[in-house]
């Protein structure tokens, strides 16, 4: 039944109004910061990217298919494009080596949503630098609170940041868009139906994962042009009899939606990936750093691990036995322990030359999970490492860490961030030293830009091909 | 666990093997000519969107982020572009007027999510008539099991035209570009994991529905392009522990996605619609015209009329109680038997002029639906129609039909497709009676082209503005 006056008190309503009338002014300026911060490890993620196979056929496609240039920047490649393709490949780009951030409560990668659809938006209509970080942070909210409220149950099947991320995209190219409350619905409306993203994929090590966020970035991009236009979309798509939580989730809490919009800024929760793995490996793989350093000992001294995960750990990291792959090794957790414990990290370059080396495939051997109460009480909010150890002279160390490495509580430092974008960029050879030293500044700046512009200095000299260098495993 | 070997059997395997290597020798002459007498209708359909407001606005987005030109057809305007626009756009024409076919048994709109993606492809390679029909036949072929599998449970809350449909389209369009089995196989993966399309629209007369179909044309093409790179899927996208069936229905099938493959023609059980209506509406509009009939009653000798349905009926069209517009009357058992009972018909000009009527309105009152045992037993198999008048002067009239016009079994001869065609055309102004003479007979001699091209014939003196006529409802 139609019911248009009662429903602009709906939780989706709501939450649109929220994206849609968000100021600059109204958002603290440490969470600014923060949205800062994230962007330019975003960027460095979608840098990181270049040269992906999965990521240069995905590329490929949208050159085949889009015009010949466009004022939408490809950060992997030297052209642009229109914001739709930009978006998608800019996206699939930035979540694919396992760098790119997450938020723990919802287990969403926002920043891989958000800010592909915002940059190609904010390029194309020439919005001021506040704008830009303002509409991001708009994403950030309204995906975070999706995410938390389709719940775990969602999760155990549906790869959260395909789905609630296209809202997240829609949210962040509404606000740019300028679009009214209404109409913001009608983009979460258009968004929500498109929503997407199985885990499936993992079991087989196959190439989705990128294809999800390029999906959820384009898909939220388009629902917000759509609803620019007048086209409707339903108004209670996440909490209606035939909507979201309706279909794919059993646990859905619709009081996640609107938690403390406003006064929660839920994108400074957002945690900052160190070991280019899978997130649910990284409380252990600390804990096991931590056990390592206090214990004085290195891989041989040890015979047995057991990661005390939570069920977010198992439900993912479970389908990986014996990777066949780079990017599956990256969801192995005894893979990741591996590299800790023979490397002491498990970084890129760890995982593309290592993740087959003999000692780590020994130690990946050794490896268990269980399920720890404590641990998944505490869990999505916190994501508690413990790890159990049995050396090889028979003592059983239990170690613990409160909070992952990169977590607000143990966050990076603008420096720390800087180092890692660098990593990064070298890692792709997506730019070189100059034209990271450039990008770095501009990126740094985009708070003061008045109109949001391209990011990569191009120089026509220094053109690569759009194909890069060496393609990674 | 990644086990490949073993999944060479898997039910996803099998299908995507039956469409990769489907021949045209190995199809029934009958299913072929009904594969063309289907694909005349889906155009026909096509042309119908032309000037409707969210085919215009999703048309409007896919020019805006296109290129300029390009080798694939937009029937609804007079240029070409790339074919994941053409798909789109062609797609959200077809289903828009509700005239387009529909699948009894898998509740699938499988043409206007198969025509689309397959003839954008043919267009852009140059495939031969008798590929594109053969791909087309693979394309029902699969999304007809995969709606099936999928079955009733997953169609109270998604729309399976846009699910299914995903994977129609990527089956069509993998046999184009000749996929290998292994490679339909990862099509299918990545069609899949883009599935979406929720029901809740409906409630608000919300435009989503032309745009479930041009994602599902768009996302199926996609995914088999991707397939055709090398980009991998999910090899049991459909069946596995994380993938469509567990993620998205109660009770599916896996018998249903291999039934019958190579002997029983799906094909050939999808029905025609000539009412411009849902089709859970037709079963009982027959039966009333047939009451009507044979009991020469005009609309006000009906005091009250009982549309005994299945449930699929009543979970579309509960809905909807007061249509707020055309589209959504369309979905309404109430001014669809209006319709019938006030002008004999329920086609697009009664739906266009007649949905608001006094008459029709009053008419709309009496009706109401109820859960029938028989009729909800067949279904979805057989929609079988009945319903119940109470007269004014007192009689109970009960009347019943075995199957819609249009069903197999009460098909359309190609003279009366032709009608259909005409009346879909004029109504839109899409092409003048010439164009459409020109284009009939390119359709009907489709399966002797060497080469698809352009239909639509393109003279410079005729050259229409791409927003067409006046905008429809």
């Amino acid at each position: 039944m139609s019911q248009p006056k009662q429903q602009t008190h709906s939780f989706s309503a709501l939450l649109a109004g929220f994206a849609s009338e968000l100021t600059f002014a109204a958002v603290p300026a440490a969470v600014i910061d923060r949205a800062q911060d994230l962007f330019v490890d975003w960027v460095g993620s979608a840098l990181a990217g270049k040269g992906g196979r999965p990521v240069e056929i995905i590329a490929n496609f949208c050159r085949s298919m889009g015009p010949a240039d466009g004022p939408c920047e490809i950060l992997i490649e030297r052209r642009g494009t229109s914001a739709l393709f930009a978006a998608m490949v800019n996206g699939a780009a930035s979540h694919y080596v396992e760098q790119d951030d997450v938020h723990s409560g919802s287990v969403l990668h926002p920043g891989a949503v958000v800010f592909p659809a915002a940059l190609a938006i904010s390029q194309e209509i020439g919005s001021s630098g506040h704008d830009f970080l303002t509409a991001c942070v708009a994403g950030y909210e309204v995906g975070i609170r999706v995410g938390e409220y389709l719940g775990r149950s969602h999760y155990k099947v549906f790869h959260t940041t395909g789905t609630a991320g296209t809202i997240a995209a829609a949210a962040a190219t509404g606000r740019l868009l300028k679009l009214s409350p209404d109409q913001m619905l009608d983009a979460f409306g258009s968004a929500g139906t498109q929503a997407a993203g199985l885990w499936e994929f993992l079991r087989d090590a196959a190439d989705s994962k990128p294809l999800h966020v390029a999906k959820a970035a384009g898909s939220g991009l388009t629902s917000a042009y759509l609803a620019k236009s007048g086209f409707t979309g339903a108004k209670r798509i996440l909490e209606g009899p035939q909507g979201m939580a309706k279909g794919m989730s059993t646990d859905a809490n619709p009081d996640k939606l609107v938690d403390g919009l406003g006064s929660r800024w839920a994108l400074a929760e957002t945690s900052f990936k160190i070991h280019a793995s899978c997130r649910h490996t990284h409380p252990a793989a600390d804990a096991l750093l931590k056990a390592m350093r206090e214990n004085d000992l290195s891989a041989g001294d040890i015979a047995e691990v057991t990661a005390l995960v939570h069920q977010g750990a198992i439900d993912v990291l479970s389908a990986v036995v014996s990777p066949a792959n780079v990017h599956q090794a990256k969801f192995s957790m005894g893979t990741t322990l591996g590299l800790i414990a023979v490397y002491g990290q498990a970084g890129l370059s760890e995982f593309e030359h290592g993740f087959r080396n003999q000692e780590v495939a020994e130690f990946q051997q050794c490896v268990r999970m269980a399920l720890d109460a404590e641990v998944d009480q505490a869990y999505p909010v916190r994501w508690i490492g413990k790890v159990r150890l049995r050396t090889r002279d028979g003592r059983i160390i239990e170690v613990r860490v409160d909070a992952p490495r990169g977590d607000p509580v143990n966050a990076l430092s603008r420096s720390e961030i800087e180092d890692k974008f660098r990593r990064l960029a070298a890692f792709s050879q997506a730019t070189d030293t100059s034209e990271t030293n450039t990008l770095l500044s501009r990126l740094w700046q985009v708070d003061r830009a008045r109109q949001v512009s391209l990011l990569i200095p191009r120089n026509p000299s220094r053109r690569r091909s759009p194909n890069g260098p060496k393609p990674q495993a």
